[in-house]
């Protein structure tokens, strides 16, 4: 299977933050944030498959700032690496004030996604080419994130992880 | 500050998989899920904090079963364990094609939030008083998993998540 | 056709009063009180029944206490009796004021479901088998509330309306 | 005060039964039905009252024809009598396939709201000048069905019905 | 074919503006017009053609007056005149700020919509009969606006544009 | 008042359709189309301007291609030309059948918004930079456009359209 370039599969979305998607304080939910990510990373990874996709994960996000009632979301996706049947996909979110220009990102997260065919049944997908040095640097950083992923679902046992050594064995 | 037990924080959430929900494949958006997730925490933390409340992170979640059109998924959110001014949550989630009585547990995560006052600035919450034996496992682990959190968002370093040895180090 | 327990179709729901459910004294509308109410009482419906069901009808509904923006609204669906292709359910709504933990009895319905099989015509439901107090007492008022439907509707006459001579003839 | 004509609150409304209003039969739910009277009937006791409005309750109400997916919902709601602070409403519901032309009445209702000032206190209302045979009917059996709901409600004692004399204690 | 009138079309709409549809100075947005004129619009045309539409453009719009949150928007949409298998309709929309009483006429518009059979392929209409004097005037337009589409669409050459001379080239 | 390029504000927005969206035969309405331009154009104007803005109008519009149920569609708003208050904007739009990777545009269209103050006055905007030649030209024919708008909406004699003589009094 031929593999495709990172750009290809860009997805670019923005998102206005109306009264229904906020609490008392004007502060947008985050819960709202998590599925506007999950809407773009699944039209990039429908690109970069060329297939029906499904949400398989999502790694740990963190919200450092508030978004208000009234700003500008956007969001990017884009796949970092192709496994078999799945994908690793990044999305950045920004949020804006516009009519300030106070800009800022708000936060990024890792979802993974599975390619189905028809009948619901996991396909394969074609490699990623990474290009850009922080294309690069996602793509290699994806396997050491998919195995806290496989220990954190109790499905890789710890001493296992050969790549998660970098970060907590030597230390 | 009194504590309050977990009890006091349980939230029972019900909801439909409705056709705006769904993939090509009928089966419910793993983002709607995460944005559901986010209410039934919310709610919990709020009843916990009797304050008002923002998403400070999601951890980890990873799905296994489809959820498909038309059926109903039980949320259940409770607080596992408080620190200064954040609480830590833990949100199951059930679904069940009800005709046919088939009912399995889809996933479930753990979600960090933070109590505002009314100027949206963090206030004290009370500590979390577990009862039975797996709230007792939740409030435990809690502090693992807060040093995972820190050291994955980069605000804590390896060699510091002391809770973390069991899991990486020993192995 | 074997009977069901009261407790195996009890269904809860938590739902947030959000500004597009609101008026502009940010009280909730009535109206969407009533869909909340038959959704719960659908999936309570459908759990009794194994099936498809479809709303039949609904009794007097009065509401006391205005709901504000903000507050998070608890409602609880049973079933209550059975009759041969319908259902009585009784549901139960709540409101909470979360931060100042002020909550209420908002209201509470009777609503009435047939359920259907997957041709859209009506068949049986098991019985209803009441077993605490509250139960029983509604699982007897249930006749007399049927008869008040049917002279309603027109589908009987005053005079044949045994069950509600307690009510109005007597007095 | 000054009365005003059943015509001046007549409000109209048409709404199309999309998928997401739907159970897995492409029935509309009642719920939703429930929620669009409540809409068109709080629009008409608006323009009665010349206030805001908040829905008191719903009279019994039965849904006897299944609406389908697609299907256009028509309806219209107009004051029947208005008392102190509080109006009387009818709403009527059609259905229509349009394709095929078929166009039958859903269902019809009692909604009584109550006007509000900006403080959110009670308001008198106009009286209600019925001009139609149609209007005055319903301008009179209103006392009757408020003695009905003020019973259900458990704030009156049937023997102090007296409008409900004709239906249930002649027979 | 046979004709019918423009009285066996039209189409009353009622729409209440919400939260999530106004912009941060509490004004309706246009957008949200345009989308209920498309509604008002396909629920008039498949009246008129009795099957399935779909919408092929909408002519100038200008809007005049903001519409404010909590206003009481009424449309009304009826066919002006049938081409082959294409309609043009027109859409008038008011708005009321009920408690004040005031209504005004907030703009109109020229919808096109054209009728398929159910495999999507265009199907014929029946003519529409005029009857008023208004009816009969958009009636006569419709020519001269169909030629100004054509043209801006890129589809007809000025030159041959002879309904539009009359405002055009003689002046 | 400095001027801004036209790329400051180019404003991408992703968007799924979904079945509510559609009509019976699952093609998207022609409403929510122009509802999701207004938004990108909205947005777009808001970055020019940096305040908010309210939409005045919209030209004419036309739908070529049926977009479907489950296809991605992108859009991409840009300022064209500045006046005193308003500004023009263009939306493209395509829609993707992403499985089957057939892309296709949909249709383009004109919005003018007005920028405001905080009181909801008209306020001046920056004028508009163009730089490639097909921002030049849009530039260069907004002036005839707004000619067209005046003269449809009855504030311009067609007399006094003197770019639009190009158009139709020279043929």
């Amino acid at each position: 299977m031929e593999g495709k370039k990172v750009s290809e599969s860009v997805t670019n979305m923005t998102e206005l933050v109306l009264p229904n998607d906020t609490n008392t304080l004007n502060n947008l939910r985050g819960g709202k944030v998590l599925h506007w990510m999950d809407m773009a990373a699944a039209i990039s990874a429908q690109k970069h498959s060329s297939s029906i996709v499904v949400t398989a994960g999502v790694d740990n996000v963190s919200f450092e700032n508030p978004i208000k009632l009234g700003d500008v979301v956007t969001l990017k996706a884009s796949v970092t690496r192709a496994f078999r049947t799945s994908m690793e996909l990044i999305i950045e979110v920004w949020a804006e004030d516009v009519p300030s220009q106070t800009r800022y990102k708000s936060n990024e997260a890792y979802y993974t996604f599975v390619a189905l065919d028809y009948r619901g049944n996991p396909k394969p997908v074609p490699p990623v080419i990474p290009e850009s040095k922080a294309e690069k640097l996602r793509y290699e950083g994806a396997l050491r994130r998919r195995e806290l992923r496989l220990v954190l679902a109790g499905r890789m046992k710890p001493e296992d992880a050969v790549e998660l050594k970098d970060i907590f064995i030597k230390s």
